[in-house]
């Protein structure tokens, strides 16, 4: 049988719950699948700096490094919001997904068939909607030096005496090697990539421009490339989302743009993402799996929150990192049965109501769909 | 009667043609409500560049910087794609922002009722939106220094060997300008105001929240404020956009964030902006009016543009330059009624089709219904 390791890092607000649920779904693939997981639980995040003082340990990071992949619930919350920017839960999250060097992430936006009508947007605009957004998660200006809020007194134009910098950065081999990614995920799917940046007010924007049109040139001819300025994109996945198939941008636009995008399918509850890095020994990319949507405070250990993002955030580990695509449309094809049975979390809930499962109820249907 | 003296550059693209419309609004002021216009007019964008080799000579900035009200129609356009970074259309537009120090970019998303149902989202959603972006519009990463594009050799592990860089860099005294302007706005309003940053990943996002928090504090402690990370905000402004009423945010973020809430209205060629800097001598602020579309090569030239957005920043001048208000909404007024009699450009025609005006015939309409 197949031995993978896992490091499960459920962090704070719904993660512990959402992840107790993905919890209950490895167990089913371990019995039924011959699968056999090694699991080991950390603290990430305000739960972490609670225990710790800081939002992740060196010994979590070292066992990060060490597993075949890593599952992260959320981070963050309003009890943090007066922490040093230092010692943010945020923080435990972008030491992981720098020191990891975890460059591609992977946010798929999806509508689910039985969630169209939940949208915002309209049901044609949305219907069958399939977007994969790769986004570069490990530079820009998430990491780029010079940064910091320094004093400026001896200014005297600048009322308040303050100035705060941070510095957008890119390298050519950062670029490509993102580029890569989603020519090669292009090609699995409708074989176009749209790339988005500003290059008409950034020079980052032209270098981004520059060097993923030569990936193309001299590597993946066969893949159709568009290049469209962020603020244009941010409109066309408003006006007309089914023209995408694959986007790839930086770091800063990726963030929004795949917010804006997730949105769109109304199903914010829903989405998976994956981050992954370089191949280890053992030939498997370096890995963490985490649901798109927040922690969640509001409705934190309620029993309302919906554990279909992060359970098909583990879909995602099993196709990316075991390898064992079967068994991650298995998964899929639970969650949408389950579905298209009616059962709904809160999250789901239309204006025409009805009575929303528990988050436990939620996973335990879908493990019984399996 | 009152003199004004106004630029006019038509710019590249549609630029002209939907100018030649505003122009008729301006003798229809002049002629029928005792204003009397200086009109001059320059170029800017491609056409100063073809013209003059820059996309804006020192000639036309300095007549800029001594009008009363700049108007300009669009930059840009594939025939300039391939210029060096330095000349590109777009640094005629940048400069003239700069220069004049219009650090407050006014960008009203509103809905109008006659064309809810051309938007992407539902009716429901969108029918009576009315939010106006502030959008900080003379620093951040448009401007800050270092930037550029360097060669990165001596770095093995650069595959390409080039980086890209550009600052992002606020000082408290540009964000406490824009966060005046923010709340003087609201005040007109509904009278809340929320400021969208990313102050968990960055420090000058940090400074953001602190300094837009402290004007509030001391000056406009009346005025609700909330923050939001801009991730969220490109969220909910698909999700629920009126839940807004001014939204106050950086360069960057704002050029994003109105585009996707302009797209959100149906209405893209309907929407007008206002750039604001400090008073003049003559008590008027520094100002230039501007539609929120670009140049639209696509349909240059073919009378198929729509003049409307052109035509309401022209409102927005009498408003914000001219102190007529009054004259304003007799504008906006005109320009609603045309649109509830069916009257549609191109862009403006829904699935069920009919015949569309031209650009000239949709002026002609709205000066009749002055
Ligand atoms: C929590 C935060 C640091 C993070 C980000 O900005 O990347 C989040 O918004 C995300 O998109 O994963
Ligand atoms: C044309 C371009 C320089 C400009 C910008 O990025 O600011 C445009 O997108 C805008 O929003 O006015």
């Amino acid at each position: 049988s197949d031995r993978y390791s896992l490091l499960v890092l459920p962090g704070d607000g719904i993660g512990p719950e959402v992840m107790a649920e993905v919890t209950k779904v490895i167990d089913w693939f371990g019995t039924n699948r011959g699968m056999s997981f090694d699991i080991s639980h950390g603290l990430v995040g305000g739960s972490s700096y609670d225990a710790h003082g800081t939002p992740l340990t060196d010994e979590t990071m070292a066992r990060a490094q060490a597993v075949d992949a890593v599952l992260l619930g959320a981070v963050g919350g309003p009890a943090y919001d007066n922490l040093d920017f230092s010692v943010k839960p945020e923080r435990g999250l972008l030491r992981l997904r720098k020191e990891m060097d975890l460059y591609a992430n992977l946010r798929p936006a999806q509508c689910f068939d039985a969630l169209a009508d939940f949208s915002s947007l309209k049901r044609e605009v949305v219907a069958g909607l399939d977007i994969l957004i790769v986004r570069e998660l490990t530079s820009g200006v998430y990491f780029g030096e010079p940064r910091g809020i320094h004093s400026d007194d001896n200014n005297p134009d600048n009322e308040g005496g303050r100035v705060g910098i941070n510095t957008q950065r890119y390298t050519s081999g950062e670029i490509r090697r993102v580029a890569r990614s989603a020519f090669e995920l292009a090609r699995r799917r409708s074989n176009r990539v749209c790339s988005m940046e500003k290059a008409n007010v950034m020079e980052s924007g032209i270098l981004w421009r520059e060097e993923v049109q030569w990936v193309h040139d001299n590597e993946y001819p066969d893949v159709g490339l568009t290049h469209m300025y962020a603020d244009n994109g941010a409109m066309q996945l408003v006006r007309r989302p089914q023209q995408f198939d694959v986007i790839v941008t930086d770091n800063l636009f990726g963030d929004i743009l795949s917010d804006a995008a997730a949105m769109l399918t109304g199903s914010l509850g829903m989405l998976p993402s994956a981050s992954l890095g370089a191949p280890m020994a053992n030939g498997r990319p370096k890995a963490l799996y985490e649901p798109v949507h927040g922690s969640a405070p509001d409705i934190a250990g309620q029993g309302k929150a919906n554990p279909i993002a992060c359970i098909l955030s583990f879909a995602m580990a099993l196709r990316y990192s075991f390898d064992r695509g079967d068994a991650a449309v298995e998964l899929e094809r639970a969650v949408e049965r389950v579905l298209a049975d009616g059962v709904r979390t809160a999250d789901l809930m239309g204006p025409e109501g009805g009575t929303p499962v528990t988050t436990a109820q939620m996973g335990d249907r879908i493990v019984a769909a399996l």
